[in-house]
């Protein structure tokens, strides 16, 4: 499986992504799941995926060729944020029917879902889930975050702490404590992780980190959480 | 859905479940799902359901009935702890076949699962979770809880907190702080809730508490505890 998140806050968007993925518990690898495109200045835009790795791959593989050949119609030159979304929901949906029909008879999913955002000069800053079936949602102020693959367990916190007035450090902070619980309680999801901040109106990625396994800013994070949990929960009065 | 934990600790059981049911987003109702059987100082046995309300209903039937009917094979009768999770699981896969018989055909499901446990005179305590098709596992102390449901949003500060060490009351608290991380995030998961104590070798259940939405003790704790997660993750350096 897999965990993204991507949360839209006023002040930009912040994206967190792990690399675990899995062919049965046996065939375990880490590939990259965040993807970014930009022209800086012009637009940018960030791609986190969960699923069929073939379908994601092919999808990405696509979407990439399509704007280096400086194609018609690539992610790169539609008009707007909402276009850029249909094309890639419509390039995972071909993808993914290929694959589909070659699996025909087999057991293995060509199911893949991803995350969408980004901003394109003079548009407002938009992010999108799209669905396996290639139809999406965007996020709203009423619900400034979106995830994908092993959303339940880092839910709550999201859930608690963030809204659209968040900063984008404690944004940070929010999907970071997200994805520890669900690295925490869940197998399948991994480290190491990539982080992604795109600020309002800059049009291009203001900021990555790759977070090892042993990187000791989240280790340490980590553990002041666990502490400071333990701590809530022996004060709280039954 | 439902969100049902179990927590088997030196010191005794607790049980914690919602009553939600639904069939459909529009079809709701409140239906308790934990059900114990006690013969004070021989033997106490608590049950907790999640799945086909058809399917638990007519397993709890047909086990309330051959134990009060006396019957030589029941819950109340049989020798160990082990043969009475057993004859649950066998009750319980014999009921899913009927129903599933009668559902052929329909995409309803006639999946469901327990958790079990209690004690008997004279051996330990026992807690099992039964699956679907009537086999089971058992909470040990490297798993000393066990959840049926909705398990996922809940289960992180249940993996940061229970140890078999932990107290009857700690072990309350850190339940009621599980589901309340689970009512929060799913829906299918609602109030009222119902707790229920067995304290090792009484042989009885030793403390019962239904928990209906203006629960102020309920509340008061769930406050606190957003407030203190929320102060946790102020005072967390990124």
């Amino acid at each position: 499986m897999t965990y993204c998140v991507g949360l839209m806050l006023d002040a930009g968007i912040v994206l967190l992504s792990d690399t675990r993925t899995n062919a049965g518990l046996d065939n375990v690898s880490t590939y990259r799941k965040m993807f970014t495109f930009q022209k800086e200045g012009e637009r940018v835009i960030a791609l986190m995926t969960a699923g069929s790795l073939s379908v994601t791959q092919g999808t990405i593989a696509r979407l990439r060729d399509a704007a280096e050949d400086g194609e018609k119609r690539s992610i790169m030159s539609v008009g707007t944020m909402l276009e850029v979304v249909q094309l890639i929901g419509d390039t995972m949906s071909e993808v993914a029917a290929d694959v589909g029909a070659k699996l025909k008879g087999s057991s293995t999913s060509a199911r893949a879902g991803l995350i969408v955002a980004g901003q394109r000069r003079g548009g407002p800053m938009r992010m999108f889930l799209v669905y396996p079936q290639g139809n999406f949602i965007e996020a709203t102020r009423d619900t400034p975050f979106l995830q994908i693959g092993e959303h339940k367990y880092g839910k709550p916190i999201l859930d608690r702490v963030v809204r659209p007035e968040t900063s984008l450090a404690d944004a940070q902070k929010a999907a970071l404590l997200s994805m520890d619980s669900t690295l925490r309680s869940n197998l399948s999801v991994g480290m190491p992780l990539d982080l992604a901040v795109i600020e309002k109106d800059r049009l291009a990625v203001t900021a990555t980190r790759r977070i090892e396994p042993e990187d000791e800013a989240f280790a340490a994070m980590s553990q002041a959480w666990s502490a400071a949990l333990r701590r809530a929960y022996t004060e709280i009065d039954l």
